[in-house]
């Protein structure tokens, strides 16, 4: 097989060590990968507006592939959040996160298996606020049929190739009736053209109260940016957390991202306690998408065994292994 | 002791029903309480510019008390929805809604005991949207500092009232920082004047995921409009769904209209079947308000206490209990 060049973004904090995990579990399942490994930069690069390089966007825009530890966003003026600017930048419209029960790790659920489609570059995160008159502060929210009809889109062709079943858009479109509603609008157009799958609209209230309920009324769900960044957390923390759910960001041109999107807990980092789940199972979905599914399966199949028989858990799970430990168990399990 | 006067909207579908419930229920515990009772008209009153008749509001306005049924909106045009137009024209600023694992009541959680506090009249809410071009549509989310720091003030005043001892301000101010921002602003000003409360600011994703994992951590939560809507649904999917928790609606001028809500299942409207638990619980919320605390005791216990037992048990919750049955049960258990 040809070797694929991939980007890879450790990050800050704890993505060192995680990136270092996949890299070995790769080489040990003999994943065709090169990395071009792209670190954040200590200061603004003019071309980007931020600290992110001008080269680390341009090296996902060519390998159009790539895998994304977490990033913090240095405090200060001049330069803007590093996701946000890596999802305008790259177009990433898309952002996928499977959500399922782990078998072996107890939560108070054991019936998750969903995805959540998060529409990922407009609506609440327009950056359009201001003040009106002193003590009257306006934001923008911006709903477009472009966006929303790729996101709808994306959804149905997911929903479709994954042999999932239900597609359910979540909106508020009884209030905001003309943004939420064009959304709406858009997702019932996509569905038109997929009669095999069911297609449904549920208000965000009542969507949080059913997840929380029963998780297992749900397959797909669609839904604007905000609305994803509550739903898709909601999610995770059903299944126990951020850092054990994967997620891949699909962007402008067939680039996929895929991304770890818990924080770099700076608190953690260096000393070889993170949990590099959430970034292994993100490596998964990069090689799915990628088409390399034996190798993805393999993979996946080694995470999950190394949890289920639960002797290697990293400290955020209740246990005492280390992150190179428990790569060595999924190496092992391979 | 003297009669207060209080308005009730039985409201459509169930409502009648469950009001019902609430009526016999106050009547054995003699409650002090004459009501006026008024129902939503068959015709938008131009000076309400919806099916609310202006007597009822004036009626909220002078009693200052009331309890509300679920109310249907009325499909078409040149009226308001009625439940915003509530909210608008009484200025409720604030929906409480405690929340807490019912004893009997068995869900995947045992350990919720919190309030929500949601800003009711802002944010989201606006009702300002609009087309700027084909496919691109805005919608405006307002903060203030007068509603904000209203909302917010009420939120400490209670959890110092009722032995409350943190209060989470809930935000996205990290991509609306105007906004969201000028919300924490105020409440953090508020926090100040409460030393004795422990204050913290939790972004709402992470909230969603925090209460899902581990809803023990929250006690006493304020949000903009659309977070409140969101988590105070989401928390009531904890203990059971809307049917069993309680609401009430703080309003200018010491207004307090409590109110449940649940939909109006018209499905099963005169039947006899409905559940009249949240009603009866937001009319718990209505007579400790008025200072009523030993009636309220006795018929929270009774409530609790039939629920408990769970001899008599609604259909929604399993049971094959009619509503008539159920209220039975809790003026027996009185
Ligand atoms: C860090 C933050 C800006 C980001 C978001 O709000 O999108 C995060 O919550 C996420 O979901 O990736
Ligand atoms: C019916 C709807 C307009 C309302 C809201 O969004 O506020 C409801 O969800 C609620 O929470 O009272």
């Amino acid at each position: 097989t040809e070797t694929i060049r991939a980007t890879l973004f450790p990050g800050d904090g704890i993505g060192p060590e995680i990136a270092e995990s996949v890299k070995q579990v790769f080489n040990a399942a003999e994943v065709p990968i090169e990395w071009e490994e792209h670190f954040v930069g200590d200061k603004v690069d003019p071309r980007t507006e931020s600290f992110l390089t001008w080269e680390s966007l341009e090296s996902v825009r060519q390998n159009k592939v790539g895998l994304k530890g977490p990033m913090a966003t240095p405090i200060g003026k001049g330069h803007r959040s590093l996701n946000l600017t890596l999802r305008k930048e790259l177009g990433l419209y898309a952002n996928v996160r499977p959500c399922y029960s782990l078998p072996g790790y107890k939560t108070r659920y054991d019936d998750v298996n969903l995805v959540t489609i998060r529409e990922n570059t407009e609506g609440e995160y327009s950056g359009l606020e201001h003040q009106v008159v002193r003590g009257v502060v306006e934001s923008l929210k911006i709903i477009t049929r472009q966006a929303s009809l790729r996101v709808a889109e994306y959804a149905f062709h997911y929903a479709k190739a994954h042999g999932r079943k239900r597609v359910s858009a979540i909106h508020k479109a009884n209030i905001m009736r003309k943004t939420d509603g064009l959304f709406l609008k858009c997702c019932r157009e996509v569905a038109e053209k997929y009669p095999e799958i069911t297609y449904e609209e549920v208000i965000i209230d009542n969507c949080c109260m059913m997840l929380v309920k029963n998780p297992a009324l749900f397959d797909v769900l669609v839904m604007p940016n905000l609305y994803g960044d509550i739903i898709s957390d909601l999610c995770a923390g059903l299944v126990g957390g951020l850092g054990l759910t994967p997620s891949c960001n699909i962007g402008e041109g067939g680039i996929a991202l895929a991304e770890a999107v818990h924080g770099s807990a700076p608190d953690i980092a260096g000393k070889n306690l993170a949990n590099p789940t959430a970034l292994l199972l993100s490596s998964v979905m990069m090689l799915r998408h990628l088409g390399l599914n034996d190798k993805a399966e393999r993979i996946h199949d080694a995470i999950i065994k190394t949890i289920a028989e639960g002797k290697y858990r990293t400290v955020d799970l209740g246990g005492t292994s280390s992150t190179t430990d428990f790569t060595k168990a999924v190496r092992d399990n391979l």
